[in-house]
């Protein structure tokens, strides 16, 4: 072996090493929607807009004073709330213990990839509709800014391990997490209350890739 | 190195590979409670009986017709299961889900050990009671008859590590997975709704050791 491949190897269980120990916050996302302005309109009428009713971590998105109720096939749940600004596709993330409470099945799917995903009678205080598509279980994955992607040394769609509740009663690892860098995004992990109850991590916890 | 330490060690290796090709069935546990026969009186009325709604795999015990409805200082729960026989102790296992929509914090222990878990008021169509104690999450674990564990190598009280949900949109490692042995269980890990829906396993798949 010469002495630059030995170097580089070495380099790099270094890196690993050294990156198994910086910590990633923890964001649980709990059950919300977003939605497009003609949805925005129905369930709330023209000409009125969504009240801040919190920053979230990530930059430019807020948690809306303004929440919905879902109705499926089995049951129904209110207090979904509105993550503001309106998109062009309605989506709506849920757990996987909410889908069996609605009696429907939505899919493991990324943001935005919404194609065959579950649909779900939403009702606000000024109208109802019909969404045919747009209700997904969102898949865990760990927001990076650029600097922050760089620092950690993974690439846009790269799918790491990540380890969780360390020392704790229900401590886990989490195989194939999808990196998203961004420069509008700041580090975080992300999963659901299901994921979160399962590890007993909470919003401002932290993890390690592993 | 000597011959018969060699041999040893190829030999615990060669197992342990082994090992992590034996699936192992899946029960995922829905909240459910156990009830002892002066809870039972209370609940169901003195002089009756619970009756067989369906067999559980692990030999002895069964579901019941029966339900109960707990109710914290945040919510109510309706339709949690009463398993049979009757014991010494009343328990209620519930998921974190659960305990956050009652608004109470139980704690993960393992079946029977309950000083300081959380209390919860339990209602029934004859009467209802404040349990003090007795509100847990149930720690995650294997059933093992001892022939079973013999074939594993495990012994009672070890932990292993469970891979769940192989090539699935949520695969993932639970450490410490506790292995309790006993003439009177069979083959089954068991696990509550959070951690089946965080790995999207369901009763009737399989898991390995590894």
């Amino acid at each position: 072996m010469d002495e630059g491949l030995a170097r580089e190897v070495s380099d790099k269980i270094a890196h690993r090493l050294e990156r198994s120990l910086k910590p990633i916050p923890v964001g649980v996302s709990n059950r919300h929607l977003h939605l497009t302005q003609e949805h925005w309109d129905i369930l709330f009428g023209k000409g009125t807009q969504p009240r801040k009713f919190r920053q979230v971590v990530q930059p430019g998105f807020w948690a809306a004073y303004e929440t919905v109720a879902v109705e499926g096939p089995k049951g129904r749940l209110e207090n979904v709330r509105l993550v503001a600004p309106h998109r062009s596709k309605t989506q709506i993330e849920i757990s996987k213990t909410d889908a069996q409470a609605l009696g429907i099945k939505p899919p493991v799917r990324d943001s935005g990839r919404l194609e065959g995903s579950a649909g779900i009678k939403v009702i606000g205080p000024a109208g109802t509709f019909e969404l045919k598509e747009g209700v997904i279980l969102a898949r865990r994955h760990i927001h990076f800014a650029p600097e922050e992607a760089k620092d950690f040394g993974v690439k846009e769609g790269d799918t790491v391990r990540v380890r969780a509740g360390i020392g704790g009663d229900r401590e886990l690892v989490f195989e194939k997490v999808l990196c998203r860098i961004s420069d509008k995004f700041k580090l975080e992990f992300h999963l659901d209350t299901d994921e979160a109850n399962a590890s007993l991590v909470r919003t401002g916890d932290s993890v390690n890739i592993v």
